[in-house]
């Protein structure tokens, strides 16, 4: 073995004051040396890792250092080591600090990238990860599970890192409290940019979780504050609570399809976070409360329009005496000095009672326990347009304290439930999220005996409260006029989270042998091909692995004809392929497939937009494979026909589906013989609520012909299905569509010639996963 | 309303230092006086109540002191304040002080006697009842339920109070925890002599039960130390702990037949308790333990002989994900430095596994899953003679770490599963029941990184563990010698727990009409009555209602001719009703009963001990009503005969039973028709390990001639039925017995003769009662 160890001597830094030293202690150039200098680290050592590409970083970081002197592991320049390939590191020991490194293109070969554990026997304590970054560092095949940052011992911390783009299964940072030596941790997760997670199709995709069911009885006091969670969508729970005492302080959650949720958790805290939402998305979370004793002040929400568990306040009902791991009894919540703007139903009581699903649930599931001893006071609730529910009522709300909620809901007073005071408040816009009151809306407390509202100090922005006690998140006009957001304390200080956008080239493709095919390969990301000539002829699929156009040059169709082997794909779609096709007429010879997914290694998502299209005489238009997932597949004004199968879209029983967002607008589908949609999301997870078809304005002629099931539109298990506007005409089928009447499917002026009809059924039995 | 205040004015006190006043403040000698100076007090009133007896107080008792000057209401000698009739009194405010009261000859009309509430907004906090006695101030009717103290609030405290004789249903003393105002409280229960509880024959009889199966989630910090629990016996749990991070330390379990069970809390801290036992009973009990993270230290158990629930060191089998109010899995428990001496079988892992039920019962009843993550290290085991098995493994020891723990097994080397290091220990006998130890054997503690045993600073009796710290809950022998338990210091100064002994009376009853029925009612308890004469007819029932022994004076039986009418008993035993007949042969018009318990208001346990006598032709020989209950039912050298029915001993369907321990022991029984002995308990409920039937020795000849069930013996659901050596002949049923085999029921040597079978059930389905 050759070790490369550099001594920097520390007495030469003694002589040159003026200048500071680029780094000190041990330089090491690679996995030997890097492995010897932990073995021989003490007390301030500081190892370097000098600048470069680490291949299969593979490390156990154990030592002793101390509070004053703590071993470190840092880069030579932060931001320029960068560990790729497979790799992970492992911490033991007590006060070692790991900083400036930057994972990307690779992933860990086993469960997790960062992990505070090496072994039972070391456990990570007083230990820190900082000034890193973790991109894009995930699995191979999206199926398989791992964590990025597991916690493990005492008073460890994750902060100032940079972590996306986790799109396998496994939550990105998981918090385990598996024995003594992992609760009241006081873990610290601070100041960390969680960037775009991109949606996952099921569970098990949170950003933070913090502990499992088992562990709803443990003191854990993580705190999870000032961290910046930039569209984390990777399901329903961007952080999901699961032990006690945790607190969850000054997040900013800017427009994640999910929410802070408090599952299994009591007593936590959760303060002055900030919920940004917008106009253009239906899934924008807010807070979920389950179980006991919450404190649930001073938070801000913008434009936050999700529904049901993904309300702006989603409190829920809980199941009498629930097994350890189903929802408890809502109780003892406190939920004051909130504000509200411009939301869709923001409170929300009693979300998840499932009382209609009697029969096809065991009592177990049943979610008949309506909140108890709760209050809610001293909240506001704007709205520059009126909401006609500004509170749903799901079941009883007789265990809720209301007090002082004020209502400014643009002259539209609601006073159903007798919960909101309807006021004219004075709000000051000062910026695109941010409203202030001008009006002085004195805040209650005195009749809160027992409840101790006086410890809430300071409101959203650290301002005082002690004068002047104002209802809603803000108190003070003049601290919030001087709010902005600063993503610089956020993630490492050496990484720019703003991506460069790079104009995309416009490539022509004439109808030469492998042309086409060949720009594909070449083009860069965003780039859009032109197809000049009006007849194209293509072998071998073509791999789109990037997002790419391929459009008609004129304004007449062009014609690609597939002569590819049966069984292959036109367009094989890969991790990250994204593909838009305008204005093109595609053939195939019947036995082919126009998409196809890889069967395996789907890392990430694809995407198909197609516009104004013609395809014909494939075998498949779409077989989408169980691991992949499309987050998007978007068909306009575009004729699809004769066809054996239509879109296959299958997944597994785990709670998975395999595609988001599936959207038809203004197409014909003719003569598709059987699966014309085959949409399928398989076992019952109640906390799993997507897959979204939306088919509107389409005409369906000769369909379904050999379809076994009867069932032209097939969607078991989907959540969210909207059939509207179409015609459906000489489908010989039994059914059109058979819909889940208790889910978010719906149907609505459809026109039926000779085609069956459309049935809604209110209950589905589905087989519990849990 | 007229007010009876006398201002002791305490300007006079000042010219007066050289004797103590004998009470200052507001002295008060009726109801509506107190209730005016309650209304009328400030920060430092003293209320005095004037000694004597106060009828029917009830009493809200609403103030805020200070912490300096709090608000008392106190006797004007402590002791000297009878609190009588149907009383209560509840506390509301901060800052109060109750002292010196004495309770008895009465109960309370509603839900508690002391209660630190009035209601919701009239909650106490940092309140006190101290030096203050509660006697048998029990309900009426058994089965009513009360608690007698009810804990709410914050920072309350109950100490050096004398509390004993609850007979009725709930608990003694119950601590609630019903919203934020009632968690994290810091109650005290201290210093505090809880004497007997009597046997009460199913659940909710515990002395002290903090929080519910819904606070199992919530922090109850809860102190419960140097308190002295005698014969706590009310049921199988003497403290059931369900809440978080409460202690129970210092505190002296002296014969309770029952246990500490740790229920449904979590991080409990049992240090320095002691558990003494003796050679008089199988049922006193030791530590139960279910859930997580409970430490359990320094704790010292003398001839502790419970089986299963109450084993000396119960680790129970959890349920998997279970509901909120069964059993949760052991995990993350540390039981150190404790010593057993001389006790049956003191560890028992897995006890509660029950997969042999898995056909009766629901999944969700199924304790499966083992204990894990538990560390069981530097104890000792002593024994004076050897214990077969020190160690009882019900199921998968595999999560349990055993380390340095010591057996001295008398020369018998226990080495099944390796969990013992056997060694000779040098003991030194202090007292009865102390031993410590003299020989040295070390402590380990390094073993257990990030178990923290450092945090275990010192032993049982407060002895430093710095210095040669040693296994086992004596590190000291030197203060060990010096140990003496000290009663004065448990209760209120001005009572003692020591009961006067008189000598019995003896008193002599002819044969005159109506003399044997005066000098019952005028004996004193514990008086013997002898009758002298051969015959003695009596004609209306006999009142036992204390403790009365009636013999024959001579040799030879004395016969009691019962002429009273029809349906009515010849003894009717009331509460506290102890009756022994020796030598005495009863005989009936065949349709009388023999004994029979009040239909109603049976408050407290009867007890009967028949000794060679001959009860013959009525038509019950015992019949008791549900209400009822005996603790001791006893039959030696008796002859039963010709009755329509045996012993009728009904109950309800709450997991009750009526009786506690049945004996038949050389007895004959002839011609019983129905019913010979039919011994009940209702419904499914684990934890009642109660209701003892014992038959040996007897014969039984021409019984059960017109029994439909079939079934000579019937004992549904009692869990401890022994048949042996008995003779069954000419008996016209199906079968004797039928037992449950998975429970305490045993037969053996049993000879039958034309008389069916004892048949063994292994599993029996009842009513699950939650």
């Amino acid at each position: 073995m050759k070790y490369t160890i550099f001594i920097v001597l520390s007495i030469f830094l003694l002589f040159s004051c003026s200048q500071k030293p680029k780094h000190t202690g041990v330089f090491v150039k690679d996995i030997n040396a890097l492995n010897n200098a932990i073995q021989q680290a003490s007390p301030g050592t500081n190892i370097i890792l000098a600048n470069g590409i680490w291949k299969n970083f593979q490390i156990k970081f154990y030592g002793l250092g101390t509070e004053n002197s703590p071993i470190t592991l840092k880069a030579e320049t932060p931001g320029k080591v960068f560990i790729e390939g497979q790799s992970f590191i492992q911490l033991g020991g007590e006060y070692l600090t790991v900083e400036g490194l930057h994972f990307r293109n690779g992933y860990s070969p086993n469960n997790s990238i960062i992990k505070y554990m090496i072994n039972n026997d070391s456990i990570a304590n007083y230990s820190r990860v900082t000034n890193t970054v973790i991109e894009g560092f995930t699995k191979p095949n999206r199926y398989t599970n791992d964590r990025w940052v597991e916690f493990y011992g005492k008073h460890n911390q994750l902060d100032h890192c940079y972590i996306a783009g986790k799109s396998n299964d496994g939550e990105t940072v998981r918090v385990f409290f598996t024995g003594n030596e992992h609760i009241n941790t006081h873990h610290q997760i601070v100041y960390n940019y969680f960037g775009p997670r991109p949606r996952k199709g099921g569970p098990r995709a949170e950003t933070i979780r913090v502990g499992d069911s088992k562990t709803r009885l443990t003191p854990g006091y993580v705190n999870v504050s000032h961290n910046y969670f930039d569209a984390c969508n990777g399901e329903v729970e961007v952080i999901s609570d699961k032990t006690n005492y945790n607190s969850f302080t000054n997040n900013i959650f800017d427009k994640c399809e999910g929410s802070l949720v408090l599952r299994h958790s009591n007593y936590a805290t959760v303060d002055s976070n900030i919920f940004i939402g917008g106009d253009d998305s239906d899934f924008y979370g807010g807070i979920r409360v389950v179980n006991t004793g919450h404190w649930i002040t001073n938070n801000y929400f913008y434009k936050i329009r999700g529904e049901h568990f993904r309300s702006p306040l989603a409190i829920m009902n809980g199941i009498p005496m629930t097994p350890l791991n189903r929802y408890k009894q809502v109780a003892d919540v406190v939920v004051a000095y909130n504000t509200w703007i411009d939301c869709a139903s923001p409170f929300q009581i009693g979300v998840g009672q499932n009382l209609a699903s009697i029969d096809v649930l065991p009592k177990s599931e049943i979610r008949s326990a309506a909140p108890i001893r709760t209050a809610i006071a001293n909240n506001v609730i704007y709205n520059t347009k009126p909401d006609k529910t500004p509170l749903i009522n799901h079941d009883d709300m007789s265990g809720i304290l209301f007090k002082n909620n004020i209502l400014d809901n643009n002259r539209s007073d609601f006073n159903e439930f007798d919960v909101f005071q309807n006021e004219k408040l004075k709000m000051k816009q000062i910026n695109d999220w941010l409203y202030a009151p001008e009006t002085k809306n004195k805040a209650l407390d005195s009749v809160f005996n027992g409840y101790d509202f006086a410890r809430i100090k300071n409101d959203l922005f650290g301002a005082s409260r002690s004068d002047n006690n104002k209802v809603g998140a803000i108190n003070q006009l003049a601290t919030a006029e001087k709010f902005k957001i600063d993503k610089s304390q956020y993630g490492p200080d050496w990484f720019s989270t703003e991506k460069e956008t790079t104009e995309p080239n416009i490539l022509k493709a004439s109808s030469k042998s492998g042309e086409l095919s060949n720009l594909i390969l070449q083009a860069k990301p965003g780039d859009i091909i032109e197809l000049t000539d009006t007849e194209y002829s293509i072998s071998t699929p073509l791999k789109i692995d990037k997002d790419i156009t391929l459009r008609a040059k004129g304004e007449n169709k062009v014609e690609i004809i597939y002569k590819g082997k049966a069984h292959t794909p036109l367009f094989e779609m890969n991790p990250k392929g994204n593909l838009k096709l305008q204005n093109i007429s595609i053939k195939g010879q019947g036995n082919q497939l126009a998409f196809e997914s890889l069967a395996e290694n789907m890392a990430s998502a694809y995407n198909l937009f197609i516009d104004d299209c013609i395809i014909d005489n494939f075998n498949y238009i779409l077989k989408a494979s169980k691991g992949s997932f499309a987050d998007s597949i978007n068909f306009n004004k575009t004729v699809i026909k004769n066809s054996e199968h239509g879109f296959v879209l299958a997944a597994d029983e785990k709670g998975d589906y395999n595609a988001e967002m599936v959207t038809f607008n203004n197409c014909e589908f003719n003569n598709i013989s059987q699966n014309l949609i085959h949409f399928y999301r398989g076992g019952y997870d109640e906390s799993t609520i997507g897959g979204v078809l939306t088919l509107s304005n389409n005409l369906f002629t000769n369909c379904g012909k050999t379809e076994k099931s009867g069932l032209l539109i097939k969607t078991p298990g989907i959540i969210n299905v909207h059939i509207s506007e179409n015609t459906f005409k000489d489908n010989r089928v039994k059914l059109v569509a058979l819909l889940w009447g208790e889910k978010n499917n719906h149907h609505r002026n459809n026109t039926f010639i000779n085609s069956g009809e459309i049935k809604v059924e209110d209950q589905q039995k589905l087989e519990i996963l849990y």
